[in-house]
């Protein structure tokens, strides 16, 4: 089935990003489960909480196993979540007494979190490469056409000439803060066992969980499970680059509607006019960024998290989140293009 | 890939619909694409603007083919739309005269529009049986139990005694209400060619568009291209739908939390409290309303659709109204579950 | 204060409607609220169920009561509500027997849900007759310039020629559809007592609910108090209306762009460019539609209304339908101005 | 008029902030923005480009100057801002060869931005200092109540006992981050003139902009007319106060619900059942966190900021900003009052 126009079979041509959605795929979350189940078992390996052969078995079966993803899919619809039957089938794997030893103190919301952030941190480091890219794109644009002099446009009337880099800044600065806010974007571990306490580790709670984190790569803090601002902070991200990279789409619309002032390759075909040449990817960037600016709202209304878990506040963020990284690489990829296809920029 | 839920390999086992979701494959899109192109060309050919033998070659054609799918994929990238690749692939499986035939005075949003509300038909159709089922099992539920007291709650504190049959009323009166509106829902031909003139079929325009929206089932009427309220009319029933079995959802939940006026069965696992019993249907109720409610915000935000078309507001639909729908059949799949699930109701 | 843009000192030049305001006031809406107080009382003399001399009472009291605002104020932010205060402070002032008579069988949700449905009733009969008055002025633009050929715009570029009366009947259509929804829109009494349940009226409450319907003039029907329908309704339809009169300022904008199609009077000034002519009707038209597109999620996230009355997404309605009825009444003043600005339409 | 229910006669009385409704006056915007054009006029003396007698005429006049605000909001209408009528008021008050002196390269958004962000930083410091105070009466009651047992909920189910610190640290620890990120946020001057180039100050550019942000006590970066990040990130701010603080509620409700484990003083009214005691408070606080949800996504609508200068997406800030500045102080105002009406928690 294909619902999603990101992973369409045709429209995906379009809006579809296969370096993002690869961290979307069933198997990339599972495999990031099976590296939390790993690690944890060799942190508390390391903490004298399980015994050292018991790690080292549960080590190799997470390497290699494949789960029976049919009945991940039966047990998610009765559980709510996935991990019950992935630790169910991963403890017949491993069995013997190993098996007592997997998801020690663990609680589903912690692999999937863990799991979540480990690729969202993938995708962000996708993301600040993008960004990096049309920034030099964009000065490249500069260097050529940065002199020349652009109608300045305010409330939709000419206003007074400025330069086409006057534009190109208004169009770059925001992706250069971006860039900048991605990489002190923390993605922190998220570890708290049954209802937060890590109440099955005792002393050495802490000691664990800095080492998982340190294990996996990610930010040692304590559990967020409730408090969901790492993800409404990424999740910002996403729709500011896709916003800012609408307005640049809406810039080049309005500017290849003017007709003068710009020269684009690579327009899009229609099927009733052939002399049309459709700025697509510049409307697309316009569509991305109204989707995003839309899903946000999703995300913060999924702040009111109640308790120590909300499934109905955590389950509204795995319908959103996906979507809207899509949509910020898919936005990135085709400003690319965009910028790119730029012929000339500005008056002669 | 698998960015969303609702096709995911295991979520959607929570989340899924295969009968809604049926109707956004790709196979399902190029079946409605492929009888819009043959009924055109039997309702070009009634009226005289194309020859029968033309017509008779392009049915033929589109009763069997199958595109080149990664081409399709290919051109939507450049064109934004599907349908000039599809046509070129048609023109070419056709050959000779003919091929001149097709498509003739349409234009892309033609197709894909009127391809969207024959399945959106079929899915108004699944959904209003699903709303009978669920207030048939509420009337179940009603003559059970509906006499039970059950304790009212009002700004979330005990206020008086009601009855089970109060609380099921307001549970199942919007219920009816959705399924009527859902059987008066009119589901129109889109067509109106190039700029939405029909320009190219001259005085014969009025005629071809009767005969195309009658042999399709779909109300005839001028074409919408920049108007979208059949778009806004239909999402929002499925929010609708989404909004009060959220309400649903939630109640049950809080029932359930309160603990001795309801017994459930089928309650979710954990994998870290084997004693749990989570009310996980309940819960994703009232995901997926606040879901849909927050795609609702982006379907209003596509009405402002400028000029004779606007890519980026149409775009942007083909994010928001899928994912809408799946959202109102997930939530009526599970709401059934639920309601049958409740093995009591109100106390004694 | 002035926190709103559609009541502040000087921003309600450019979004203010002093007709839809005044059903906001304080003022407004006491004197609605003592309407329906006075219509129960009545309502209840004629069942029995209240001695006439109390109703008597009661209704001389209601036509000419002033509460003390102040102690409305202090005690909604302890209740959360009005009314138990105003009743307080009528039930002194009706004195006596009598006073116990007041208010009897109902509840705060039926006196604020009524009173808003009653202020509702008179704005939709408001944007009703507004919405009239705009096809005429398009009816009058297209006996003027309808036969003008106008180029038409698919995804932002220039398609082929259309006429000025395609465009009109783009922007038109809509609006004489909305127009007949409001004809047709229901605004129901809200009636159901403490828990919805009238249980204070016993054998006469549908009685008592249809003569108070028949007295304010709403449709009498099954209290509706935690089934949100209504509201969501009439937003819909503030937000339709907005963004299809959003679609119509976009399209103005983008021809006073280009500059050669259209001749607009009455643009604005700028306090750094005398020459220019901004189009701030049409872009505000845009800004009142996006607005709108914002607030509907509000709405439709209030469905999620749980048990028998819910404070938080009832309160939740307050802060967003106020703001949306004001900017359809602004959107339809200022598209209003704008159709009349028009100077000329459409080339030569 | 009284459309808002954060300035409305007795909603207020549950909904309204003084502190921060200061800021949202016609007297507060006007006496930043004649700060803005004094301190202009002392910038641009200091780098010789006005006669320093003009700036002191200038300062004398805007030290005391109170505009006609019916003049404004006529204006307004007209303008789309009020800054043409302004100035326009204020050179008249000024006369002489002064009055050429006010204003000079600034344009209409450089004041109206700038007087934004000089109340938005005062807003942000009521806000901090609020949420100081929460976090302390948070820790008062760890100190007395943390150790005592509180039944950790799960999926809206009991999962195992936690203590109440854990809970408090839940509600606190976001706030405590609001709290530094307030602390971190950067008020930028805006100041670009015409189309953002400063054209009229030539070289005199940068050291003008410097003068006037250190004069203002705002942070000197170059403008930032287009892109509208810090609108985002402190409405983003607002929006992550509210859903905390709604979480807050909603747990608190629950609890409430539940019965045993809290004791609450403080509660509201009903006017049909005197033996209610409704947790206003906690529910007003789902509502606002609701509604700050709700209006983020226009926030990040109006990231789509056409060429220069968009009159729609500004436009759109100002109908979605101060109500968030609203939300978020009334949330904090009522979460302390919520904080502070436990009289309890825990069980024993």
């Amino acid at each position: 089935m294909t619902v999603s126009v990101f992973d369409h079979p045709y429209l995906s041509g379009l809006l579809g990003d296969e370096e993002i959605g690869a961290q979307f795929t069933a198997e990339g979350d599972i495999a990031a489960m099976l590296a939390f189940e790993a690690a944890l078992a060799r942190a508390e390996a390391g903490c004298g909480l399980v015994p050292p052969e018991a790690a080292a078995r549960i080590l190799d079966v997470c390497a290699t196993f494949r789960p029976d993803v049919a009945s991940l899919r039966k047990a998610t619809g009765t559980d709510g979540v996935v991990i019950p039957d992935l630790v169910r089938q991963l403890r017949d794997a491993i069995g013997g007494d190993a098996a007592k030893s997997l998801h020690l103190g663990a609680t589903s919301q912690d692999v999937i979190d863990t799991s979540l952030m480990l690729r969202l941190k993938k995708i962000c480091f996708i993301l600040g490469a993008r960004l990096y890219a049309i920034t030099r794109s964009l000065d490249g644009l500069d260097a050529q056409f940065g002199k020349s002099p652009l109608m300045g446009h305010t409330r939709m009337q000419a206003a007074i000439p400025i330069t086409v880099s006057n534009r190109l800044t208004a169009w770059k600065s925001p992706l250069v803060e971006y860039g900048e806010r991605l990489m002190q974007q923390r993605f922190p571990l998220q570890f708290g066992g049954a209802a937060g306490t890590l109440d099955k580790l005792y002393d050495k709670a802490a000691m664990v969980r800095a080492a998982l984190a340190a294990d996996l790569g990610l930010t040692d803090q304590p559990q967020w499970q409730s408090q969901r601002l790492p993800i409404v902070d990424i999740a910002n991200l996403f729709s500011l680059i896709t916003g800012s990279l609408g307005k640049f789409g809406q810039d080049i619309a309005l500017l290849a509607q003017g007709g003068t002032e710009i020269k684009l390759r690579g327009g899009g075909g229609s099927s009733a006019m052939a002399h049309k040449q459709n700025p697509v990817a510049a409307e697309t960037l316009m569509a991305l960024a109204r989707f995003n600016a839309t899903q946000i709202a999703g995300i913060h209304q999924s702040i009111v998290h109640e308790q120590e878990r909300s499934g109905a506040a955590w389950t509204l963020e795995w319908m959103l989140l996906p979507p809207m990284a899509m949509a910020a690489g898919t936005s990135l990829k085709l400003a690319q293009q965009l910028a790119e296809n730029i012929v000339s920029l500005g008056g002669s």
